[in-house]
């Protein structure tokens, strides 16, 4: 029986055998020789994932002056069930994930279907081929155990990143760049990934320095998904100034510079730093709202108002977030996680991120206070209710469902004895929650539940009227928003008819008795 | 003998007598008189610190369109030793507080002295007069004892604000508003002035329900003094609608609000939790910063670079901090207690701000950071040693030097046994701490001291180049910068030369071995 991998769209792609990827790098090796003929470079992209696929497409994308193709684009992933339907996909012209950007659609078709310089492959032969490698794996990263109250260790398992690098360093030409697009705990570029390589060009016969680079990626998943990449700031730098040098090279010819000029900092240190502080940052200061929802809730205030009279003072204050439902995604979950890890292990230096962590233990827990709006909302208790949870993705307008809060939230929900159905506009299969029953339509999950949580801002869910909230036949008795989707007129509304109305960070909405 | 009041500047002025008193008051009555035959009307101002007293100047240059003074406006202050010197002063013509800000004196010397429409007063009679009467007192506040790790109870002294609205509800017209400026804690307006304003006004007869606004201060003793009250944003609320729409059109006539326009919030605890609110987002950044900071020295990274990079990101990044010092003032070292109080004492709602003042505690342990460098670079041990402190206030180009962390870091070196030295340009006289020796300039401070260290970022300070940094003579072996205004050329300059250089936040410079 061949092994398949299995799409998070359901779909079935069979895992080729030996021969059959030895073939598909035959294909790769052709287009790269061809490039390589008329002077153009072939740029491997490790990892499939939402950076690297979309990367991938915007690389094969980089045009010269004359409007030619730049590059020749190879994407590679594990022969594994859990990786390579994203070759498949790929190799079918097909963006993998789902994404809400009609432009990296259009990308990938072109570059696979049209020009021809885009092939994924699950062969390591790829890496041989290579002028530049960009490295855009996922690390391993859990903390604080299963339980949002639990505090355990940090552990991050290097491992798999090591591999992958000691299989560039087995492989590569001697003169190619690798830039690591990974967020990488602070030191990984010079104390992990730069021996790895110098030891495994060694034992090859390599003595010349490797050039290495590290350029952490902005991408955000969203319909501006490949612009996050093609114009959006970028900061990187080099081992050395040979490495920075070559970075800076490459990232020009995909980068609208002119418009985002590169940033090159000091060191690779530096660059690694940036990106943790930046989405540690955004972190804190989403965890310091979540204590002022508390307090303007039992207050009587509406915080949403607050935070915009505060806002106004643009560049001191404007970055002020405001309340909400939680935190998930890729980043802003783990990436202090990685500072300390660096302090606690990979450097250790002592030093503790006390504030720093406290905040992501905030933002773990923060799903738990609507849940605490629901249950004062139902009378106390949610033991046998069925709650509808409007929204799944991480992000409005985004079917990325990677560390959702709502996935906390149903997890509560069912540890509470109520049953959960979810309804996402732009989720039709949740991979990390099988289990829970999704609703086929907002009215279809209003009409059968008992109450109601607004978990996303998606744009469907905003300025719903009382109507749409209660279709004809509903049960329902609650409704908690915690996406300040609601407005105050329909509050009053469903107030009117007798449904309960609880909004995070609207203590105004408390002080009327709603 | 007569008490005399002894302004921070050494001046001395002696109390007047009752009889005094009840003279000024006469002429303050007359000047009213005057203005209210006229139509216009008389504003008080309680309180004459750094905010009251540049308040009045402001509403005192108040001009309707064909150029006439809009006001009479009286600052009222205590006949105390500790404050009437304020009220002498400004009879005087001058600006009672160190100002850097020209514009603040002409305004004050124009409203004393040309057009005759500012006065001030220790009497409560000036109350009567009043049309409106706007409160600017401070609030005693204290935490964590005296030793930066300590952390006892917060204690927030409301007698002599509830004195002081007593004083206003027993002798105000019935018509006036009153507006608080002052940052109180959330639910002081409504619970504990409402009250005690009804309740002095109904042992007076009056009925009529007070005009009670909230109007909080965001004023900046600095360079542009004037400008943070006239040409800056502004919210505020009242105890009911009459009352706020009174503030709006109060506020409306010496604000600048074409260019920035008035916020109206929904209650006085929504404004009064705003700024709370927007202090204690600083204070988390600040530090957040602080937890980077050790963290970028010892990993070797310039994190002023680093933050530079990030802070590209504008409306997202950009209000990011930068590493330094420490936190003073009368703001950002108080308001997230302020709000805390709230919860604990005053609404008793059992909300804890945990990480909000777990920032307040690293930010008060922030010198001491700055001592530590300095006790490394002397190679140990600061005992005996003469160390210059470059920069007392708390801000650059200031002379205010309320909570200045300077003050901390003077402490420690004394008790670290080492002699401190401090210089400040703005600085002639240091109030909090008369004991401490001052150098009457930058030369003469680095030519008799052991190390310095660069506190404040005073243009003075900036950019300084080795041979400034070491005046002939000099047995200077150590700089601590602690504000990024060493340049990178000067440090390697200094190490040249065998002084020891280190800075707050820039890893780099470890890295290299100064």
């Amino acid at each position: 029986m061949t092994p398949a991998s299995i799409a998070p769209d359901g779909s079935v792609h069979s895992i080729p055998s030996a021969d059959a990827i030895q073939l598909d790098l035959e294909a790769c090796r052709a287009i790269s020789g061809e490039y390589r003929a008329g002077g153009r470079k072939t740029v491997v992209v490790q990892g499939l994932g939402f950076v690297g696929a979309a990367v991938a497409a915007v690389i094969a994308g980089a045009r010269d002056e004359a409007g030619r193709p730049l590059y020749c684009v190879i994407g590679t992933d594990l022969a594994t069930p859990g990786s390579y339907w994203k070759v498949a996909k790929i190799n079918a012209g097909c963006v993998p994930i789902q994404s809400p950007d009609p432009s990296l659609d259009a990308l990938i078709a072109e570059g696979v279907r049209e020009v021809g310089n885009l092939r994924a492959t699950a062969s390591e032969g790829a890496y041989e081929l290579a002028d530049v490698i960009v490295v855009d794996l996922p690390l391993d990263v859990t903390a604080w155990g299963e339980a949002p109250e639990a505090q355990t260790e940090i552990e991050i398992r290097l491992g798999a990143f090591e591999q992958a690098i000691r299989t560039i360093g087995s492989r590569m030409r001697p003169d190619a760049l690798v830039i690591v697009e990974t967020t990488v705990p602070i030191g990984v570029c010079e104390k992990v990934a730069l021996p790895i390589l110098t030891r495994c060009r060694r034992e090859r016969g390599i003595e010349e320095p490797v050039l290495l680079a590290h350029a952490y990626e902005r991408v955000m998943p969203g319909p501006r998904y490949v612009d996050s990449i093609r114009s959006f700031w970028r900061s990187y730098s080099g081992i050395d100034a040979r490495s920075a040098a070559a970075a800076g090279e490459f990232l020009r010819t995909f980068i609208d510079t002119k418009q985002w000029p590169l940033w090159e900092l000091a060191d690779t240190s530096s660059t690694e730093m940036a990106k943790l502080l930046e989405n540690s940052y955004r972190a804190v200061n989403i965890a310091l709202m979540q204590e002022w929802t508390l307090l303007a809730e039992r207050t009587g205030v509406n915080l949403f108002e607050v935070v915009e009279s505060v806002r106004v003072r643009k560049g001191t204050h404007d970055n002020l977030r405001y309340p909400g439902f939680g935190v998930g995604g890729y980043c802003l979950t783990k990436d202090s996680l990685l500072a300390q890890w660096s302090a606690s292990v990979l450097l250790d230096n002592g030093v503790e991120l006390g504030m720093t962590l406290e905040a992501l233990r905030i933002n773990r827990k923060m799903p738990l206070h609507t849940l605490d709006l629901a249950a004062e909302a139902a009378g106390g208790s949610l033991a046998g209710k069925r709650i509808l949870v409007a929204g799944i993705s991480y992000l409005p307008e985004v079917a990325d469902t990677r560390n959702t809060p709502t996935e906390i939230f149903v997890d509560a929900l069912l540890e509470a004895g109520a049953h959960p159905v979810a309804f996402d506009p732009y989720v039709r299969f949740w991979p990390e929650r099988p289990q829970i029953e999704l609703a086929e339509s907002l009215a279809e999950g209003l009409a059968n539940c008992d109450g109601a949580v607004l978990a996303v801002p998606h744009a469907a869910f905003r300025n719903l009227t009382a109507e749409a909230l209660l279709p004809a036949g509903s049960r329902l008795s609650f409704v908690v928003d915690a996406q300040n989707v609601v407005g105050d007129e329909t509050a009053a509304s469903l107030h009117r008819r007798g449904i309960r109305v609880a909004g995070v960070g609207k203590g105004h909405w408390r002080k009327l008795g709603y």
